[in-house]
């Protein structure tokens, strides 16, 4: 009963998740997305894509992987991915989050979504690798659709996006190359500026 | 080639689902749920809570199963759970737009998804009667945590609660009675009318 009551704790807790904005348009642009929407389409993302890894990988976990990643948000907030004085401090703010969030749960359970997380930021495992690809394309994707919304708007540079990208083929050669040919390519020098 | 191209077209088209809204409101009660968000959640309660499960359930086909059982509801729309005349052409909406969405598919993987979403619907499989607890507990969670709101928005009885959840034990006793004691029970007389 207590471990339920523990469970249930974290999963009104994360419920929060819902209310954290981030930078991307939804793809009809009526407005921007929220972490747990976000979360849900890199699981569906790697449930299909998944054939394309450069290593095999473990599809449940690195679904569990793709879900869990943003929880730490629901403390540190969303860093954008060009906020360079937010990512100075986004490290320390996601390790106090994640100590108090996963903190929450069974102590057995805690301590496998605490891995998970751990793993997914060291970002040395197939499987992390790949849900780290699935959380750069997936952006691609949707700024593609709106037509670079998020990256005009924040006078984003090619040059950004390609050093955000610098290491999504680790992921899957296959998809960085069709993304960077469907999704950046076609927006350099209009709505990225190259320089 | 064609093959990246129509998944991407899918997941495109799916990320229409984020903007369907649910009757049930965020625990902090500051909007109500999108589906995609409740999808994201249900994956994470299989995740936690799967050793509930009264059979053993296969957790990566059960997070599947909840990741897209709303899918149909992008061209069918969310129908409430108490919303009796809806539900009279529930089905016939949702078979058409199945038919369509999941037809955007490379075929092999069209028909692994379609055949989870009707699996999710026949309810009859281990993994198929824990997602219907999924579903059913979540916004039992969520309505406790805002004091019964969409119930009272809604006039809804606790008959009406209890038919929803005549099945809900199927998946899970355990979490069914401790839904039913924290969730329910509370709320009878006060909230939800008990006639």
């Amino acid at each position: 009963m207590e471990r339920m009551e523990a469970q249930f704790a974290f999963l009104k807790e994360i419920d929060k998740e819902k209310e954290i904005i981030r930078q991307t348009y939804l793809a009809s642009g009526s407005r921007k997305e929220g972490d747990a929407e976000h979360a849900w389409h890199l699981a569906l993302m790697t449930l299909l894509l998944g054939e394309y890894a450069n290593e095999e990988i473990d599809v449940l976990k690195t679904m569990s992987m793709v879900l869990i990643h943003d929880l730490v948000e629901i403390d540190a907030g969303d860093t954008y991915a060009y906020d360079e004085q937010g990512k100075t401090t986004q490290r320390e703010r996601e390790v106090a989050a994640a100590d108090r969030i996963f903190g929450l749960l069974p102590e057995d359970q805690g301590k496998k979504l605490r891995a998970l997380w751990d793993e997914f930021e060291a970002r040395e495992t197939p499987e992390a690798k790949f849900a780290r690809t699935m959380d750069c394309v997936q952006p691609l994707m949707l700024n593609h659709a709106t037509e670079g919304r998020s990256w005009k708007e924040h006078g984003v540079k090619v040059s950004q996006v390609m050093g955000r990208n610098a290491r999504t083929a680790e992921g899957s050669q296959a998809l960085w190359d069709y993304a960077k040919a469907t999704m950046i390519d076609p927006h350099v020098g209009n709505e990225l500026k190259d320089e």
